[in-house]
């Protein structure tokens, strides 16, 4: 399949990183295979990482929540966040690449998160509004591509950081599928400190482009849809998973 | 107990939000037991939310986990940085206060733990770095006051936002935890949302109040400590667990 589009949404403040590398990695495969590139580098564009009033237009309300809403009604929203929910509506596939900090995204990914993800378009305030599976960006899919400087067993089902799979479980569950896409399995590349080797390096370029090449008919990571699986509370219909199962497993199906 | 010192870190747009007036509460009932605090009002500071090469002085490293780690072996560290950490390191109580923007910390928050918590203090590159359970605030306390929109079943055990402790497990464990912290229960204010009304308000207070009143005997959430409960490669020794438990909850005692 060719003619695809990929936004890649990339966070590192060295422009001479692994991370930088395995971007400019991802772009030369997927734009050999054919498709179409877009990359917001955000310590490149300077990103407002915060979330405030300035990012909307006049508004009568003082509560944020409701502000934003108003400023997304009346199409009242910062160019720089307008620019970006456009690149995701024309997205086949969305990537987030960054080095895990602090079990999660750098702050100037969260701030993306944060405004681009804004009330009216990311999420609503009503209680029947679609995720979880549906949303805006339903259609498309979405994988993480994260550096840590963790060992790969720190981060193992029975590694102290806590398993991989579960610290991404916010950001992959939590705002990937919350708004509809489909989720890949994540590419995660362990032991990145200084020092990683070119041996280490080669076996992760592999990677990512075995994965890249084959993004469009990987299975995604099986989340329940709200709109199946949960009663009027959300809370999880009862018998629907195996005996024991607690946590975030339980989204799983 | 009379005399302690509490640091609020605290972070809302909106000046007089629920949440300001909840930390406003928290500031009168903490002095009114005694105790001193300080308040780190992050937009009210315009903390700069961005972790970058502007936090070191000048540095040779080109990398920027060894440039920080430079930075702090010098004593160059940007001076907001500094103030922060000396608040904490004169702490008996650290609080996080915030709205859950996207399962996690809004990005003005996550740019403080960045930033703050940097190569030196609140991390090392050594595979011996005292963490989890100790570390730099080793004999403090922690506790998170969050606020969200959702309703508490959609937090709950089976809840699809997933459940509210395993949410904050990677802030809880890996941020506060790591740092050599006791983490004590979060106060959890639900369905934070325009219909909040005077009687929910009233309860949050009574509730927040009560867990202030009680924060030197409260007892922390039962981590397991690395030093004691892990092996060479960081994974929890075997056979100390329930038969059949899985993901965050193998890090529970």
């Amino acid at each position: 399949m060719v003619g695809m589009k990929i936004h890649i949404v990339y966070a590192h403040p060295h422009t001479a990183s692994l991370n930088a590398a395995l971007r400019d990695e991802a772009v030369r495969t997927l734009e050999g295979l054919g498709h179409t590139v877009t990359v917001a580098d955000l310590y490149a564009m300077q990103w407002k990482a915060v979330a405030d009033f300035d990012d909307f237009g006049p508004t009568e309300n003082e509560a944020f929540m409701p502000a934003a809403g108003e400023a997304w009604e009346q199409g009242e929203i910062a160019a720089d966040v307008k620019a970006e929910q456009a690149r995701l509506l024309a997205a086949d596939l969305v990537i987030l690449q960054f080095p895990l900090w602090w079990y999660t995204v750098p702050a100037i990914m969260k701030g993306w998160i944060d405004r681009v993800f804004t009330n009216g378009f990311g999420y609503g305030t009503s209680r029947d509004w679609p995720r979880f599976g549906d949303g805006v960006l339903k259609g498309r899919r979405a994988m993480v591509v994260v550096t840590t400087g963790a060992a790969e067993s720190h981060l193992s089902d029975r590694g102290v950081n806590g398993d991989i799979d579960s610290l991404l479980f916010p950001l992959q569950h939590g705002v990937l599928f919350y708004t509809g896409m489909e989720v890949l399995p994540p590419v995660v590349v362990t032991s990145a400190h200084p020092g990683f080797s070119a041996s280490d390096y080669a076996d992760a370029v592999k990677d990512l482009r075995s994965r890249l090449e084959t993004f469009a008919e990987t299975a995604p990571v099986a989340y329940r849809r709200q709109a199946e699986d949960y009663d009027d509370d959300k809370r999880l219909k009862p018998g629907l998973e195996p005996a024991g199962t607690t946590g975030f497993a339980l989204h799983l199906a």
